[in-house]
């Protein structure tokens, strides 16, 4: 692959539908996935692994089972693997996920939001 | 370690000084970390990870063997493991940088540029 470089808004400019993880970058074995989000999502964790979300427009609500966090863009958070969450956004919203290529977005809740594709764009 | 959201801007407020590597957050073994920059750095590489540079603020020029790119803000790079490059930073320009823990800033050039401090802010 190419060395160049990757600008996250011309990046969001590419993407015209919701729900679905769009791979900018690879880094060893983990991906760079945007994703453009308007919903309620499934209660689930992660067993193997920390996945980071990095808000890049509009507004996040990530609940854990014992308290609720928002996020703004420039703004950055870690679950930990094994820790129960969902995301809520009540407006449409990207995020840059990273997180292990293997990685599946609903985690061991898996149901009809599991989404697979991972194109590159 | 407690669960909470990152603000990078203000994570960036809180470094004093240049040149010195401030840790954010962690992901598995993999560290993000902040830093101030205005300067030109050693030609080096990292023989076992890729690394990835995200541009906060400034501008930076990231020289390859072969060609040279810029990163404006909002802009990412992932250098390839055993990609040799150096940066230059003509104005301070904030800095950050996805890597597993132990990477060290000179690759294999070691030398006085070297920081090992990583302190957490």
């Amino acid at each position: 692959m190419s060395i160049s470089v990757i600008n996250l808004k011309e990046k969001c400019l590419k993407i015209n539908e919701l729900h679905s993880y769009k791979v900018v970058a690879q880094m060893n074995d983990y991906y760079f996935k945007l994703v453009k989000v308007n919903r309620e999502f499934v209660w689930h964790s992660h067993n193997n692994t920390d996945e980071v979300f990095i808000l890049i427009d509009g507004y996040l609500r990530i609940e854990l089972r014992d308290k609720a966090l928002t996020l703004k863009p420039g703004e950055m958070l870690v679950i930990p693997k094994g820790v129960e969450h969902r995301t809520i956004s009540p407006q449409v919203s990207t995020v840059l996920l990273i997180e292990p290529m293997d990685t599946v977005n609903t985690g061991d809740a898996d149901g009809s939001l599991t989404d697979n594709s991972l194109e590159w764009i």
